[in-house]
């Protein structure tokens, strides 16, 4: 299996994405290669700098030009053909890599994994899938920020391939689908969550109905569909629920040499529920819905966050999540009404 | 002034309501009186119940039905033109009251009111105000369920709405706007918010241009405007964070005596950040846009949170927010493009 992973993508790119890349290559197995797509000279003088035991299973493609994490989309697509985000997707085009993680400008990535390769058949609009913590586990939420407007058969899409994640990657069995909207009725929400109720209601899918914004973090469900407006809002939203937790315990730990000794003692159990909220922590996002394996990292991704999207890439490959969707496109009928 | 509350609404009506108006009555200054609209029997025996230190300003107006909380408020608007919800708003079309308070059914507490009261000139919908809590101050957020899709026009009415509120009742000056998207570009977000960017852009208000899921908790603005479907499921999110972190301290306590001590000595730091959380403490929420005041408290309303929305709505009657709205949208041309 081979591993393509954009080296100039990211705030502070190449420093955590050669060091993630590191760590990844020392726990894979044999036969699994990584492939640093960029600035050759840059990414050789980040590898130099490291201590490696062993010989580990990375190697280096060229590409010339950076994406710049705030250029337009369309525009890199077309002056930067020899871009590490075109390079990379090249690679997966020519079945010289299976999958392809990038923590660099999602847009750039999104447009040229949809231009390059394509989507599956039978579906739509690709959705980034993002996990959300909750009470018991994890939730599958989509999409979070790939289609800011959605209609009834793409959002009966997200259902498809969500399930179809959290079958594969999560092992749930027969994975509870929910439709976001604002009532638990049928009729509850808006054009396109009225049509797709009805959609998914008909379909083979393990569908509970419409679940609302506090069935997100109860877990409720394996698989939450909402548009990536919505998606993006809540995901962005959750990013800032430890800010206010913090604010306002910093308003009591000031005032009192108890509330300081019991923040003290409590802080790991308050790290772990800031850690929990922090999505950089999950690794990377799956872009589902594409003809290839694509993982988008935050831009801020530490080298940890690179090693767990790596190993994202590696159970999408391995679990084949793409064949899955594409069985239950077509047992489904993929604009069944 | 006179303020009409529904006593038959809400999941324990009227006990809570009763109890809710007798704490408010003991407070308002001379010259306030509260009506209790319902069937009055029971309104009077809850009444009688209850220790009264001296006459209160409460007087009872009856109405013979109750609309269910899961009814459906076209058809309760049509069967049951006697019920607490239509005699109150009725009053208040008569002159007879200046402003409604309900913790009843929401969809027919609006349909009421928008067909018996109608909208304030120049407001295309109404739309439902509520307060998060932030960093630093309070932010209002609207819409919150009115309308679960929106033109841009609504979406700029809204923050025509939410800065007058913002302004009258906060007491914020100049209050910051902002456009809720999933992107801070101009361009970015779907068809409605890119045009309600512009037209906000155009307008007097203290536009700050699109924030993002992340800013509504940070306090970095005043207002922030969406339609009725996000901001719900947002609103309806931000209830089950306390669950969330309920549960990630709940295995931390239970395995060590360290952590139990400290979430002991931190309880009321952790209160205080659930009682944040919970919108049912703001008491009630404003119905913006319409040609009157009306307050709307959650289904589970304690009476204490009756007892804030009375205050809610004797500040918007004092404040006068209607005419507020009325001089913003003359001066800012309801329809500007």
């Amino acid at each position: 299996m081979k591993i393509a992973i954009d080296a100039m993508g990211g705030d502070k790119a190449p420093h955590p994405i050669v060091e993630g890349v590191v760590q990844a290559a020392s726990l894979v197995r044999e036969g699994t290669e990584i492939i640093l797509v960029g600035q050759e000279s840059v990414i050789r003088r980040e590898l130099k700098s490291r201590f490696m035991p062993r010989e580990l299973p990375i190697s280096v493609v060229h590409a010339s030009q950076v994406v710049g994490m705030d250029e337009a989309p369309a525009i890199a697509m077309r002056k930067k053909r020899d871009s590490s985000i075109m390079v990379a997707v090249d690679l997966l085009k020519r079945g010289q890599a299976d999958a392809f993680v990038s923590a660099g400008n999602t847009g750039a990535v999104m447009a040229a994994a949809l231009v390059e390769l394509g989507r599956l058949k039978g579906v739509s609009r690709p959705a980034i899938a993002s996990l959300f913590p909750t009470e018991r586990d994890a939730v599958v939420v989509l999409d979070v920020g790939a289609n800011a407007s959605c209609k009834a058969v793409h959002l009966y899409q997200f259902g498809v391939m969500g399930a179809t994640y959290a079958s594969h990657i999560l092992r749930r069995r027969r994975p509870k689908v929910g439709l976001l909207s604002i009532g638990e009725e049928s009729s509850k929400g808006n054009e396109a969550t009225v049509k797709a109720h009805q959609m998914l209601s008909h379909s083979p899918l393990n569908f509970v109905g419409n679940i609302e914004g506090r069935d997100i973090l109860r877990g409720n469900v394996d698989v939450a569909v909402c548009d990536g407006f919505v998606g993006n809002v809540v995901l962005k939203f959750t990013e800032s629920i430890d800010g206010l937790l913090t604010a306002q315990l910093r308003r009591y730990v000031m005032s009192r040499l108890r509330y300081r000794l019991g923040a003290h003692l409590l802080m790991p159990a308050l790290l772990a529920f800031r850690r929990d909220l922090d999505y950089a922590e999950y690794g990377g996002v799956p872009l589902l819905g594409l003809n290839g394996v694509c993982i988008i990292c935050h831009g801020g991704s530490s080298a940890k966050a690179i090693r767990k999207a790596i190993a994202v890439a590696q159970q999408m490959v391995k679990a084949d999540v793409n064949s899955g969707i594409l069985r239950q496109l077509q047992e489904n009928g993929g604009m069944k009404k």
